[in-house]
């Protein structure tokens, strides 16, 4: 095992560890954690230092890699291309080091008089999102992005039949900043039985507006944001993307659907390729605009058992990691962000007419 | 301007920039944002690949360093050598390149129909742990721990007569993976007139158990948790310091008093000497332990306006950057801990008992 990152004698502590994962609650923000020991034994097939080396097309050592199949666990999904019995396009399976897994207990017990723990029940995947080891998701083809988030809707719609899974994320760690542990180009996605402050956050202050207004925050958010124009990097017939007025981080970017659908889940399919699209030119601008940095996207979207409401609106979320999270932002909540969304916006507009791929 | 972070496009938008900061808020989760652009401009005094390099006892270009303090803003506060008219233990100054300023407007305007904004209305200071340029304070001595620590409640308290400041954070960054950008140790202390979600939320937590109870919660957990004992690695007279059950990462550390407080600003400085050599220890061990790892250190103190109420109990809380925040934890909000607390605390115990410093 390589690894630039954990210490010697942490990993010492990590390897004397085989107990299963568990979800613990802290009882001062009723935040949960999952604590899973196994998680320090995955692999990290390079350092971080090694982030701008060249990758090869194939690596005899990765696990995504075609001809290396039986490194990962069983498949559960996959698309193949027709001609070809053995070969895919796309294949999803269980996280060999998951966080969470289908044999954790559910039952949630008081530990002590303050605390709340349950088993590590869950359910944790990984998206390969291309055969070619060294191609990046801004470097895919259409075609292949949209068959990327046909894989992300049918394993959320396969999972959320077992009704234990509430809360199910789907989330993409690109180049060394944004976590990853492995550069062949992949997606996570993790169900999770408990749903977070985090989320009733976002859901309690759509169901504030909408007792309010009787409308949906974020369809109205949208409305407005079309007629500035200023924050727009693109509009489609199904979407915007946009800068968001408190960006986090520079060149965060939300990518929305016009029509109001609460769950990702439920999305009609038939736009996927539609989203592909702008998905797909957002990274390439990214990409080539920015030197290939890391990022973080994730899938906002609402929990398994009210899919249909008229609060909550999905999106597609992209965090770039130009910047690093710091003692501030963690003893505050308050990021500080170096960039105007505005002029940010205005720049990926001017990168979007001017930069199309080589090929 | 050294930068081995920013890419060259995105410097170019930030040299265009030249906008005051300003607060904004985000209206799909009512959490503020600073919006910083003159931040982009601050100086690295080195990048991230440098941070095993062996630093000089001295540096000609460090802002920090003796003799160059006519490079840093207007002193606010020093504690002398008093044998010697110009020297300096610890020096506080005005953050060159401030997030906040106290120039920033305070009026809250409604930007459009959806979202809030305010000027970047605000304090940001530095304070300078020590004149030595490569010292970093799990290497100083408890008395000048001690300093720092009265620097950190003295600025505090010079701070919160400005009743316009509702939340001060002091805060550590420390090693690159933590955000810092000067390698001389430092902490920052930074007054906001906003009080964000992330304390309201800990806040009403710790409310609610006070209206079930009639008790804090954090008083009644410390007692608990010394009964168990399992997540203990320090306790004095005055203070106890543990892993918290739900870790967030490992080694997370909180140092919490015995005694009920709400406030930093109103705990008694007399016992400042005393947390001096709990929080010495811990970093020591950390050091010496973990190689010598990134981490970012709070101080976890209730609003400026309401410092003493029987609910929240102030703490500082030690958070080690030997992992990386990824998508799933902001898509989720729940973090992935590898490693059990009540195995780390286990092993940060034993470094106890065997590490002192050599000098």
């Amino acid at each position: 095992m390589e690894d630039g990152f954990l210490t010697p004698l942490y990993a010492i502590i990590q390897a004397t560890t085989d107990s299963m994962s568990e979800l613990r609650q802290d009882p001062t923000t009723r935040e949960w954690v999952i604590i899973a020991p196994e998680r320090a034994n995955r692999p990290h097939q390079a350092p971080r230092k090694k982030r701008d080396e060249e990758l090869p097309e194939w690596d005899a050592s990765c696990p995504f890699c075609p001809g290396n199949e039986a490194q990962t666990p069983t498949e559960v999904f996959r698309i193949p291309i027709s001609s070809e019995a053995s070969a895919w396009e796309v294949r999803v399976v269980p996280n060999q080091f998951a966080a969470l897994t289908p044999e954790g207990d559910i039952t949630r017990r008081e530990d002590g008089r303050f605390v709340r723990k349950m088993g590590g029940f869950g359910e944790h995947e990984v998206i390969i999102e291309t055969p070619s080891h060294n191609t990046p998701m801004a470097l895919l083809t259409y075609e292949q992005v949209k068959k990327v988030l046909i894989a992300y809707q049918q394993r959320y719609n396969a999972l959320k039949e077992n009704r234990q899974l509430k809360f199910i994320t789907i989330f993409k760690n690109y180049g060394w900043a944004s976590g990853t542990s492995l550069p062949h180009s992949h997606s996570q996605l993790v169900a999770t039985p408990i749903i977070t402050p985090y989320y009733h956050r976002r859901f309690n202050v759509a169901v504030d507006y909408y007792a309010d207004m009787s409308r949906c925050l974020c369809c109205e958010l949208l409305t407005d944001e079309l007629g500035k124009g200023r924050r727009i990097i693109a509009e489609t017939k199904e979407f915007v993307a946009l800068h968001p007025y408190a960006s986090r981080v520079p060149y965060e970017t939300w990518i929305i659907p016009k029509k109001h659908y609460s769950s990702f889940g439920l999305f009609p399919a038939t736009h996927l390729a539609e989203l592909a699209t702008v998905l797909k030119d957002i990274l390439f601008c990214l990409h080539r605009g920015l030197n290939n940095p890391a990022f973080n996207l994730m899938v906002d979207t609402a929990i398994t058992e009210d899919e249909e409401n008229p609060y909550y609106h999905w999106r597609i979320r992209i965090m770039p990691r130009l910047t690093t999270i710091a003692g501030f932002e963690m003893g505050s909540g308050i990021y500080i962000n170096t960039a105007l969304p505005e002029e940010t916006a205005k720049f990926m507009r001017q990168l979007a007419s001017s930069c199309t791929e080589d090929e």
